[in-house]
């Protein structure tokens, strides 16, 4: 179990990552920012480091026994029975766009699985909590996932339509065909509004890791939402890279069958 | 020529919309919101139409001769030699979806062409207003497009991937090819953050109307960008729906070439 001193350390992290992001995101406005590329050519920014360095090193201090996994620097200890799970903007091909979708992700795992998720988008100045067991908060308010129980009534959301490798094309069209109307490229923003009810599914493949999706674990379930991989086997830090998150449990075990049907 | 009345005309338009925008968007966080379809099952909120409604009855009021273009009610005088082309949501589905993407757009155009713009971005607290034969400002500072002639380099973003039709599909798959990242889902934000040196290209086909690209015409162009349909004719109250932005000229004409190559 969590306990209150993780959380609000948890919240202490999402408040340093979002003063940095909202300081740069203000001072870069007008003009561009320089960015490197990774080797998998995805871009990233020096400042995605230094949050994760100033991150790091709070957690290091802070929590002394607990592993650390993030997206730019190797792992931690990662087979502590205690490991955060950092991903400080999620969404940089947005961050760097100047479109206001991406966040920072803070989870704690314990033995794997996900206890404690954050959800922080600096630019909307909106917070989603999710913990083990607890009323998922917005801003401090208790939200919930909305019913939508069939595909041809849902709202689907996926990040970038050309992450999914090949094999899964066939499936994803399937469920387009499925569900109401889609939304693209809104990266962790869209996880976090499933879990107040302002769409119905999320669905990726290919690209995704550990960081991109331990934090929305406790944030969805705590919401009433149900998220798992594509075989609907549980999210956590030994997870592979896909997710299907549902608002309504029967539309999660709709989608999972739309997906495999030969 | 727009005067200084027309240009303040148009902010005040933009403050009306960003007022009863943010006031909706705090008021139904936490919470989702109702919505209707409309014919093309595209969905849209009451209160777009709210808010265009109180745009029109401004509008006529101060300046009555003028025609107005709007995308939930007929068009009035859309023959005048100036019309004013609103969309007070760009981006429905990003705004019901809780994605803060979505923009007001105010154009006013003179024998067609639009002659002065407006795009605002009401949770990220950005403006953008362009106005022929001047330089582009975001929240009051001049802004620029930044060089990127070649494709290779360019960062490309493109609204809904679902939007082209099938004839497009060919030529679309060959500029991701040439392209060196894409983004979707951006809406106006997108074509805003073009016009301050945050990416280098927008290309969209199938779905836009005038409403959706009058406004972006003079802020792209006072940033030095290039804004056309698909064969690089100008955009106007009277063009179709394809659009291809760039920063860069020579970018530009590279697009419209790889597009066209048989």
């Amino acid at each position: 179990m969590t306990t209150a001193r993780h959380q609000a350390l948890a919240e202490h992290l999402a408040d340093l990552s979002r003063t940095l992001l909202r300081a740069h995101w203000h001072s870069a406005m007008p003009g561009g920012q320089p960015f490197d590329d990774k080797a998998d050519a995805s871009p990233v920014t020096e400042l995605d480091r230094r949050i994760e360095l100033e991150l790091r090193e709070t957690l290091v201090r802070e929590t002394p026994a607990f592993g650390v996994v993030g997206e730019e620097f190797p792992a931690h200890e990662a087979d502590a029975e205690y490991v955060w799970v950092l991903d400080p903007i999620d969404g940089t091909k947005a961050f760097i766009a100047g479109l206001p979708v991406f966040g920072t992700l803070i989870a704690l795992c314990r033995d794997g699985r996900p206890i404690l998720g954050v959800v922080d988008l600096p630019i909307s100045g909106l917070r989603w909590v999710g913990v083990e067991g607890e009323a998922t908060r917005l801003n401090g308010h208790p939200v919930t996932t909305r019913p939508c129980a069939e595909l041809a009534q849902a709202l689907l959301a996926s990040s970038n339509p050309e992450s999914p490798p090949d094999h899964h094309l066939d499936a994803l069209a399937r469920l387009r065909r499925a569900t109401r109307w889609r939304l693209y490229g809104g990266a962790c923003s869209a996880y976090a509004n499933l879990a107040c009810g302002r769409l119905d599914l999320v669905v990726d493949s290919g690209g995704m890791t550990p960081v991109d999706y331990c934090a929305l674990v406790p944030v969805i379930e705590g919401a009433g939402g149900v998220i798992s991989d594509w075989h609907g086997a549980p999210l956590g830090l030994h997870s592979g890279d896909t997710v299907v998150a549902a608002g309504d449990p029967a539309l999660h075990r709709r989608t999972l069958e739309l997906l495999h049907r030969a």
